[in-house]
């Protein structure tokens, strides 16, 4: 049977970014599937206290350092985005919108919000800067306009936002392999070595 | 010119203990020597808005599910503690005392105190859970605990915490290779390539 890795991502985060473009060539080397899975982690920082990671005294400074130097150090290019967070709702509900509609396009479309913000510091959370990103793909403005407004996919948004929360998602990226939780792209290595070795 | 790989950490945090036991071997196969910084993250905590992490909501759970399997993952032995977190300034107090008055005792200073918390779950906060581990290495008892009740002492650790803050510390284990920045034993690996590499 196929294992899947699910994965958890918030558009506005620099480690969901860097996890987004490692996963898929961890999943193939053990025969693995991904699951994607986006979530809003400004609700899910209101349920845990948290606060954006740049935000917070002393931490936020380090932060903004990491960002850069993971990527370098995991061989990815970066460039902080001159806008930090931002509100991630309409790149996510396109997601939803695509697994329903297109699935094919999923892991493109992630993977093109991603390289546009934290690449080309191109401001998604804006529907005239996220469209033509959208458009590149050959995906159609309209039809994506129309689905991220749409009440269905809004309301799909929030309840696997609370289903993450409830599996007991708290950041970004944040997998699952089973039931074995692993948060962070950091946390690469072990997810790895537990594909491998069924567990340790 | 030898290197100095900078070591700040805090008696209870399982990260720091998974660090300590890992510096030296990175240290060593690179030429360097390890410069050891008790502090105090109650404290820094303040000034952060941050919390200990088993507290927070939803990353608690994670976090202590983490501590023990980061620990197999690096070859490390972990039980987690009964009494968790503790407070660790006694411990803290006795690394400056050390430094101080004998150095060639601090390295096994420093892993015995967090083995006997990590390992075999000793209440190091308690002068009387302290004092035998303080013994097993030939260090006097009655003049450990006249140092770590010495305000001197106490001003002495409130000062380095500070300085740590000063520099950007916010967390447990938090290294420095020069003035660059890696915090977490997951930043090993990063640790070293910059070590390596000169930088990258």
């Amino acid at each position: 049977m196929t294992k899947t890795i699910d994965c958890y991502f918030d558009f506005s985060s620099p480690y969901g970014y860097l996890g987004a473009e490692l996963i898929d060539a961890v999943a193939a080397r053990h025969g693995c599937t991904v699951a994607w899975h986006p979530v809003l982690l400004g609700v899910i920082f209101r349920t845990t206290g948290m606060a954006p990671l740049s935000q917070v005294p002393i931490k936020g400074v380090y932060s903004v350092h990491d960002f850069a130097r993971s990527a370098r150090f995991l061989g990815l290019t970066y460039r902080q985005p001159g806008v930090f967070p931002i509100a991630s709702q309409n790149a996510a509900r396109g997601v939803l919108w695509l697994q329903a509609t297109d699935p094919g396009r999923v892991r493109d479309y992630i993977l093109a919000c991603y390289r546009a913000y934290f690449n080309d510091d191109i401001d998604i959370s804006q529907p005239d800067k996220l469209l033509p990103v959208v458009a590149t793909l050959g995906i159609d403005p309209a039809a994506f306009t129309a689905a991220v407004n749409d009440p269905a996919i809004k309301e799909a948004l929030k309840r696997a936002n609370d289903a993450a929360m409830a599996r007991g998602v708290f950041g970004s990226p944040f997998f699952f392999v089973g039931d074995e939780p692993f948060w962070g792209v950091d946390r690469l290595p072990q997810l790895e070595r537990w594909l491998e070795s069924g567990g340790f």
